[in-house]
């Protein structure tokens, strides 16, 4: 239990945070950003305790050093930066610190009144050590202040003069005597992204629909022209749907049917024909090059390419020929598809992640990621990663990582809660969340509070979508322009992360495929769309005016501030984030019934605001410009239902 | 990060409880109690998971299995029972189920009318394999199944009657593919020891001061004729102030005078003289055959003798002269004494566990414990542990209860709460807590409900002491008889271990050394004392009414179920305890007034106590044989302050 060598070591760390299960897993942050280390540091008896947190870039050999202080009930603190991508390690240290604890004592000893010279001499000796743990000017130093404690004509008045010089407490202090202190036994890892990790604003579109000419195959060169159209809303990722050769074997037709008519294009996400894998593009849409260019020109407008990751194959995969090892057989000598019993989807062969060579099968995957890599893409959208082996995940996202820190990956799980924070401890970068399906107040205020409140915000980034090309809420087919309104208004100031797939949300698209379903008719999944992006009824002014607020208050460029506030008015919402020096502050309030006008009194938490009670404070509202003044926590909010269902106030004091 | 042998390993096991500080420590349990073990069990896709709970023993070398149930939320759990003193492991185990995620699929494609043929060749396949696994007529009678799920005379409808035999699901879970199964990284620890560790009652007293003739020594023959005073109040420890020789020099004179008197007789926390150190007795006591004999006579009636451990020396201790290097030094040659500046103890010298030879500390110490549970002692009060090195406590009490499992250690330290926790942590076995200077309602509420309702029960056991030799509150300085009655009360109900310093406890023992000081004038720790115990005002019958209660209702033998209940006066505070069974509910009032008599309205939280609102209940008051019956959770109250400040009740339905 204890070996010996532990013996002497007085020092038990423990507790420290964060640290996600035991150390399994990295916490998160993105460049810029502070790691707050606390521990419980403790020692037997009443002596003194000094320690550092230590921190370190991986790949760089020294620790750095921050001294932990604030000492509270045994709990030690301090914090660092992180200033590159990458992932840093951090642990903690600390020793019995025998000089402040002579010192301490000497001071109680004088304040009494008792004779201090033999104490002197202990000091001296403790002095005297210290000397030879330095060097050169420090070492003289010290050597001179023990060798003046130990002086025979001076007065003991001097030497505690002496001993109170706060630059001799320095020198001792920059030497201490670690030699039975403890490290704590773990060191403990943050993975550190670039800032787009924790502010984004993603636009989802299937390229193939991007022709100006109805019915044509759209092409990258016909996407260019949409580029200042989706940089004018104000998102920075563009994300498309796989843009891969498709199969012809049991491709799906319009509305998902079983089979196709001629001229039915099929679903991106049955990847694969003898036009190639994954690391090919559908001629279709262009070549190579003309993806670069497309990347290129995308940079110059601030937009970066997103591209989906679906390790699935259709039957005309060339991996199916290629690795038949890496599909299931079925006893008829099939090769077993995708089911969720006892639906079957004929058109997809999963991967088996336990066949034998599982191992080549990790690096081919492994590799797909690192190929779009190499040609420029830093974004990727993963589909569907909860039915692919936990263990994959974490060993592609850190080789891929290793070479690429810069790379974000956004998990689009839809399963269990603890399946989806796992996927995110294993390092996916961004993750889908249920906010799609929260309606009430007291479901946003719950799963808020649960996303960034708990030890769940170390690790987990959410990235709110109001529609995706497979979800479209009953609320978005019934509840007309003010819900997708209310809804994107809330995606984007709730969440620093969110994304619509577009032109289907700006243009209201909210018919179902059937009563109850959550799928588009006519879906894009599985034909060309002409989308006519002039329409009057289109929402981009608002989303334009709603990404504007966004860069322009870093308030919302994070999730760390959020507070809900009381209102008792079930129907009304109430939000602020708020900087952390409180420089900006944002205050929501959103009208959730898609009906009527909302009013009711609002009690604002002022303090975490650092608003005061006795003094006004201004609100302006940054979709009309209207200003008003409150004083207090109690006051009254009005919010219409249309044309737009809330209210986003700068709040000034 | 992922080693490769663990690539086919899909299942994830997470946040096991209980796990003290990443299984750094064992939790407790006594003989008889039962562990609940749970953990998040994860796994990509939607496969059926099966695992098992595995403990055993130490020593044992194969695990015992329970299986898993009862998954919510993807957290799953099992329990087993400690049935032995001395230390147990547990972990978790989980594995893909093939089988039954194959038997769920086929009744979804069964319901749906599907053609399941394929799929039962598929079963075939799964169970061949298990036969394969299986041995004797297991084996054979799962490859007549497979076989029969072949057979090309049978119908699909006969195979699925087959599939659906209950016994073959009990061989199949029998037998299962665990090889790509996942067992959590940790062996946890369970410290399991005798039932007094958890439920207790405790007489301290000074065995010199039991002589029945005044101003003489007492002696262990002495300490016999008062076990029947001490086990018919119910006390089942008799703790004794250390028994060791005691030092002259510096020897401390009544009321601590810093100087005795011919006759004084020193502290006995002074060990050490020419006489011997901590494996000798104090010859003015008798001899080790006296002291075993009185061991053998507290037994017949019950009551076990423990010892005090106080790791210090008189300047006469042996150990100075046999072992200079285990002091330290100061510069001008002298012994460092004890301190606390600008305190010195000069008839104090502290071990130096941090010197050069503190291997032969560790072990000298060991010896101590070893020596007395040789003799017989088996519970020790341990004197201020939190000066002494923790990892020092943790080996020596590993090293004493592998070989004496039923040693039983109380740690005396009032000190930072975690340093209090992490003594417990690290084995003590029962531990002093903030009891004796908590007062309101609020005070007790909060502080029970750290000890009982969060992780710290899972290591702390608290053991509650009105009084102490060194600690006479001020509310028994000033609260006269009821003052001593409530604290008894309060004591004894609240938690299941206890202690009063005896005789000074019965009999009202108040007068302080001086104003504001919590020591007793004519301390007993520094003279002899002749205790009347048979004066008329003696607390002794309500002692012995409270024991007798303690012994015949299981609820105040645990703090497992205790509860704090609303009532709308402050000065009453109202808690339950009850067994896990409910076949035994106690409720106790206590008036903390000490002046008048308090009433008031108490809402009892029915619910954890099996009681329903519109059905009556019995109380019986068990200090006076009344009987009530109430009924819901609204009940009126009334407790005198004299001569007996509380109320306990029996609760029947």
């Amino acid at each position: 239990m204890v070996t010996r060598a532990q013996g002497r070591r007085r020092i038990v760390i423990e507790k420290v945070t964060p640290e996600l299960d035991g150390g399994r897993y990295p916490i998160k942050r993105v460049v810029g950003e502070s790691v707050t280390v606390e521990a419980d540091v403790l020692a037997d008896g009443h002596d003194v305790l000094s320690g550092l947190l230590l921190y370190r870039r991986e790949g760089e050999s020294r620790w750095n050093e921050v001294p932990l202080g604030y000492p509270d009930n045994d709990r030690w603190r301090a914090s660092f930066v992180v200033s590159k991508p990458g992932r840093y390690r951090y642990t903690v240290t600390a020793w019995v610190d025998s000089f402040q604890s002579w010192y301490r004592d000497l001071g109680k000893r004088l304040d009494a009144g008792q004779d201090v010279s033999i104490d002197l001499l202990i000091g001296a000796t403790l002095i005297k050590e210290a000397s030879a743990r330095a060097r050169g000017e420090a070492a003289k130093r010290l050597a001179a202040s023990a060798d003046a404690l130990h002086s025979e004509t001076k007065q003991v008045s001097e030497k505690v003069e002496l001993i109170r010089d706060r630059s001799l407490h320095t020198l001792m202090a920059d030497h201490p005597d670690r030699k039975w202190g403890t490290t704590y036994e773990k060191e403990l890892l943050v993975t550190v992204d670039r800032e787009r990790a924790r502010f984004s604003a993603w636009y989802e579109m299937f390229p193939r629909s991007c022709s100006a000419t109805p019915e044509q195959h759209g092409t990258f060169r016909d996407c260019e022209a949409w580029l200042p159209y989706i940089a004018g809303m104000g998102f920075d990722v563009l994300y498309f749907s796989p843009i891969h050769p498709i199969g012809q074997t049991h491709r799906k037709g319009k509305n998902n049917a079983p089979t196709c008519l001629p001229g039915d294009v099929g679903s991106p996400w049955a990847i694969g024909s003898h036009e190639g894998g994954h690391k090919a593009i559908h001629p279709q849409l262009g070549t190579l090059a003309d993806f670069k260019r497309l990347l290129a020109k995308a940079k110059q407008h601030g937009i970066e390419v997103a591209l989906d990751i679906a390790y699935q194959c259709s039957p005309d995969h060339p991996y199916v020929k290629d690795h038949p090892e890496w599909f299931r057989k079925r006893p008829d000598g099939t090769v077993q598809y995708a089911e969720n019993p006892p639906k079957k989807y004929q058109d997809i062969y999963p991967l088996d992640f336990e066949n034998e060579d599982w191992k080549g099968l990790w690096k081919e995957m492994t590799s797909i990621v690192l190929y779009w890599s190499k040609q420029g893409v830093r974004i990727f959208r993963v589909d569907n990663p909860h039915t692919k082996p936990f263990r994959f995940w974490e060993h592609l996202i850190v080789e891929v990582k290793h070479r690429y820190p810069d790379v974000i990956f956004l998990s689009e799980a839809f399963t269990r809660p603890k399946v989806m924070y796992n996927l995110a401890k294993l390092g996916f970068t961004q993750s889908y969340t249920y906010f799609t399906w929260r309606h009430t107040k007291g479901d946003f205020t719950q799963y808020l509070t649960e996303l960034t409140q708990t030890e769940i915000r170390e690790y987990f980034r959410p990235n709110f979508w109001p529609n995706t090309p497979d979800i479209l809420i009953e609320h978005l087919q019934t509840g007309g322009r003010p819900a997708f309104a209310a809804r994107l208004i809330m995606a984007a100031t709730m969440c620093s992360n969110y994304g619509i797939y577009g032109p289907a949300f700006e243009l209201g698209e909210h018919r179902p495929f059937a009563p109850g379903s959550e799928e588009y008719l006519n879906s894009e999944k599985y034909e060309l769309k002409q989308w006519d992006i002039e329409r009057p009824d289109s929402l981009k002014d608002l989303i334009t005016a709603v990404n504007r607020i966004r860069r322009e208050n870093p308030a919302l460029q994070t999730n760390a501030g959020l507070h809900f506030h009381s209102v008792d008015n079930e129907q009304l919402l109430c939000y602020t984030k708020q900087t952390e020096d409180l420089s900006n502050i944002i205050f929501v309030v959103v009208n959730l019934d898609r009906h009527s006008r909302q009013a009711g009194a609002v009690d604002l938490n002022l303090a975490p605001l650092g608003l005061s009670n006795d003094q006004p404070y201004h609100l302006q509202d940054l979709l009309t410009g209207a200003s008003y003044r409150w004083r207090g926590a109690r006051n009254y909010v009005e919010v219409e239902a249309e044309p737009v269902p809330a209210q986003i106030f700068q709040v000034r004091r």
